[in-house]
């Protein structure tokens, strides 16, 4: 079972991925938690050209040509052999994140996204949790955590507020994947809307 | 005019794109040098995760996807407003190291890469010199050089002996756009024939 979490900036998905996976292994269901852009060693060093720097750094299609390599070397070096050997993936972001961010939100490439992924990835994990929160909420949860990866929290409260459009509408679109998680309330509210939608 | 040097390693693409540059600007022809991976600043960056380690370090396909993203700036940042200033480009490798590289010696990926290309850069030179010469002599004369540069130089001489040969199929695919010089011989003597190829 491959499981994957999306929302916008600082909306909680490492926390309730970190929770479910803790919650799956706690059950005898060995589980993997892994991240993107990274989660392999080629990732992670693609990762640091993605989420440091200016925004203007990359344009859009670049960006999405270098979240599609990280991704490919996940899919391949990290998710596949995991899933094959009967484990199961937590990942904290995942291919809905670049139908999002460059598809719609950064800029509107929402068609050379899917052909990317079709000729690229070609898998889509089993279930999708969006964790749903008001952008001005995530902002103030997550000022306090400073660093230097915050390539997209700099582009502000607008940008956020078109990503969670994004990521609700990606959902109606594709019901049988994504389930939306209301992220308001405690951690552990919100990781036991998690489970109740997974079990 | 927007021109591309490719041949196999150590053939001389890089000592033949700087002498045609510099003949170009002698001549009074504005001319800017550049390469690939690489070219513009981003494109540098993404030079060192393709060209240094082990060989296996990626697979074909990640580093289709990073040799693309790399083309993508390169063109963006670097080819495309120098062409539209009225500048030539003299470029020392473009798309067809990938057409040859990935699309045939190191995986059988011809047709991603074409679909990447047109995706994603659609556009060719206006005019390309292969430079082609024995892959044994290439060795010779490059093994001088050292550095760390090497992440392909490791894979042998079987394997730029298949380079050679789809750099000649590719030529005879693609005649209205590239020439084949012969490689061998000093440098003047390519340079000539360089030139009057060009002429
Ligand atoms: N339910 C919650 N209530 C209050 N604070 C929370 C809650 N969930 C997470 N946080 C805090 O909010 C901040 C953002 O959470 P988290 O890092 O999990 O979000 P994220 O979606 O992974 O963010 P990013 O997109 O930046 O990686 C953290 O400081 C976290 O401790
Ligand atoms: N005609 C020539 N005769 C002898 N030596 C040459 C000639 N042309 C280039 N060389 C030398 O051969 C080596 C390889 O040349 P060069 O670096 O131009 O090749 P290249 O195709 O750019 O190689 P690479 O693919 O490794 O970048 C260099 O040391 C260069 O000085
Ligand atoms: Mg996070
Ligand atoms: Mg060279």
């Amino acid at each position: 079972m491959f499981i994957s979490f999306e929302g916008i900036d600082g909306s909680g998905k490492s926390t309730q991925a970190r929770r479910l996976a803790k919650t799956l292994n706690a059950r005898g269901t060995e589980t993997l938690l892994t991240r993107e852009p990274g989660g392999s060693e080629g990732a992670e060093e693609i990762r640091r050209l993605l989420v440091q720097g200016r925004s203007e750094r990359w344009s859009a299609e670049t960006e999405l040509l270098l979240f599609t390599a990280a991704r490919r070397d996940h899919v391949e070096r990290l998710i596949q052999p995991t899933l094959a050997r009967g484990a199961w993936i937590v990942t904290d972001r995942f291919a809905d994140s670049s139908r999002v961010y460059q598809g719609l939100a950064r800029a509107d490439l929402r068609q050379l996204v899917e052909e990317l992924h079709r000729l690229t990835i070609g898998m889509e994990p089993d279930r999708t949790f969006i964790i749903d929160i008001d952008p001005a909420m995530a902002l103030s949860r997550s000022q306090t955590r400073g660093g230097i990866e915050d390539r997209y929290e700099t582009l502000g409260l607008g940008f956020q507020q078109k990503l969670r459009k994004g990521f609700l509408e990606l959902a109606a679109e594709t019901p049988e994947r994504i389930r939306v998680i209301d992220g308001s309330g405690s951690e552990d509210e919100v990781a036991a809307r998690v489970l109740a939608a997974l079990d």
